[in-house]
């Protein structure tokens, strides 16, 4: 077999690190500067012919900077001569434009993969993907990992009966994700069913399923304004929701999104670290927990060619 | 004949519109905005279907966010059914990174041209590449404009008579381009020659050619940090020249730039337009000359499929 690397670019270094301790290897030597223009600098600073690299990079917030870093280092260590290229996304950004919504738009999430392939990555590891149909805008072999069975391990250990539980999906676009983890804690699944009666009337929650005097747990892929969620939150505990709890697998938590959650009906948000948390998003109600172990165990079985979907059974 | 169409991202709007003014055309409708989480979000608001659409980025500082803009929409106008997608790119970011200087680096220049054929650019137009080699870089045809005739023009305009003048090169790499300037002023060329004597010993400037009680003209492709330039300058002025200009086709001018020049004993620093200056940028020194004719008689032999060469007879 040949040799195993691990390379970190900046978007989570605390990530990469953790997962390379995992595996018990050293992150291997590169360094990404900028030039006085801008511009971005990358070496590679130890040899990778004939190596497996496996390069460790989110690309979220600056979104542009950071995929721009990610294809650089691509074309980098196709032309050090390494034998496989594999990019660990376990954040996709730009997943949410997977299709012309309107007119004349782009279809960005294509374009990233078609970006990723041109650069020379041989084999892309993402964690639920916005749409699993990006799966498909690739021609290059992807696994897809799964948060579910992390979040669902987090609320099994808090000890709540399982039939005061209801796991909630805060649109319809989440119920199959919703139901995942329902089965997990063998719990019922309810919906909110927002609908706006007239153009330019305010929209009328709706939840489908019975939440009265029971533990909510929200689910969504993605938190982002934090706007959907935390009204969501308000209207469960207006139906009856004795408490209600959320959880998603990518805190990209922009603008309002503190604020928000802080005086949201959200007893506590529980996340991933697929996104690194700056200070300034860190907040008492919220809990990270580490897909360090989950990427590992799929790196390691890339690495060693089993089946990574075997990690989900 | 197909329509025309011309649109303008967000790196130098002023300078496309002068190239639509020019052509006695409107700039195409669309809008580029961020998402809260700074994801760039393009829409193109008039149909382009059939259209030859020309799209006018400069990949200048914040170099990748500028890049992904035009990905993006070149993604855009490809989908929405444009019969040909022409990049204009002034300046081409990422443009010195041609080659590996040292082992395990990457070659972005390169990988820059694969990304906007891999996002469907049919044909591009630049002005005065770092090194014209990277015109091979592409398989789509590209145009090569240069800056030249209208440097040597503003310079002929002050009346200078040719025996008194110089034209100077920098350093090795720049001798051609100031050969063809010599030729216009009918004048003749020197070169600055630097040399370390020894590892961790300063540079010594030998200047190659006479400049004696002569006003010498230095030229350079891009004028970044400015300290070649400043420096030539200084050494130029200790050879006896009487007077120093400078002038070049990009101005990065990042970091000490600004301050080095005001400092130096550069007279006068000519630049073009093909990035936009910051108004911390502009300085009673600085004289900034429009390329706008020059692109608008490009893209419109383009458009009528007329030799762009002929441009430079
Ligand atoms: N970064 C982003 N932030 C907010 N909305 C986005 C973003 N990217 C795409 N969208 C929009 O989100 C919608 C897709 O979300 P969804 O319907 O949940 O799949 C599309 O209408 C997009 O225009
Ligand atoms: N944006 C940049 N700013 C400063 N130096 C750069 C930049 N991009 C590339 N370089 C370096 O400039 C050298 C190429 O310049 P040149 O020798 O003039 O062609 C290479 O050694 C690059 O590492």
């Amino acid at each position: 077999n040949s040799q195993l690397k691990i390379f970190s670019l900046n978007s989570n270094n605390p990530l990469a690190q953790e997962i390379a301790q995992e595996m018990g290897v050293e992150l291997g030597k590169s360094s990404v500067k900028h030039f006085s223009d801008g511009e971005i600098q990358i070496s590679i600073e130890e040899s990778i012919r004939g190596c497996d690299v496996f390069i460790v990079q989110s690309t979220s917030a600056p979104v542009n900077e950071h995929l721009m870093e990610l294809l650089i280092m691509v074309d980098a260590v196709k032309r050090a001569s390494a034998r496989t290229v594999n990019v660990v996304m376990p954040y996709y950004g730009y997943a949410r434009q997977d299709r012309k919504a309107k007119a004349r738009e782009p279809i960005t999430a294509k374009l990233v993969a078609n970006l990723l392939e041109t650069a020379g990555a041989t084999r892309v590891i993402v964690l639920d993907l916005h749409a699993p149909q990006i799966q498909g805008f690739f021609d290059i072999l992807i696994d897809h990992l799964m948060a579910v069975p992390l979040l669902s391990d987090y609320f099994k250990s808090k000890g709540i009966p399982a039939e005061e539980i209801v796991i909630v999906s805060p649109d319809h676009g989440g119920v199959t994700r919703a139901r995942k983890m329902a089965e997990r804690l063998k719990a019922p699944i309810a919906i909110i069913d927002k609908r706006r009666p007239k153009p330019n009337v305010a929209e009328v929650m709706n939840i489908v399923g019975n939440v009265d005097g029971k533990v909510a747990i929200l689910i969504d892929d993605i938190i982002d304004t934090a706007g959907t969620i935390t009204i969501g939150a308000d209207a469960l505990r207006a139906a009856g929701a004795k408490e209600v709890y959320a959880c998603c697998s990518h805190p990209v938590l922009s603008g309002p999104a503190i604020d928000r959650i802080e005086k949201s009906a959200i007893k506590e948000l529980v996340v991933t670290n697929t996104i690194q948390l700056s200070d300034e998003k860190k907040s008492p109600k919220i809990t990270e927990l580490s897909v360090a172990k989950l990427m590992a165990d799929a790196i390691s079985r890339v690495y060693e060619n089993k089946s990574v979907s075997t990690l989900f059974d």
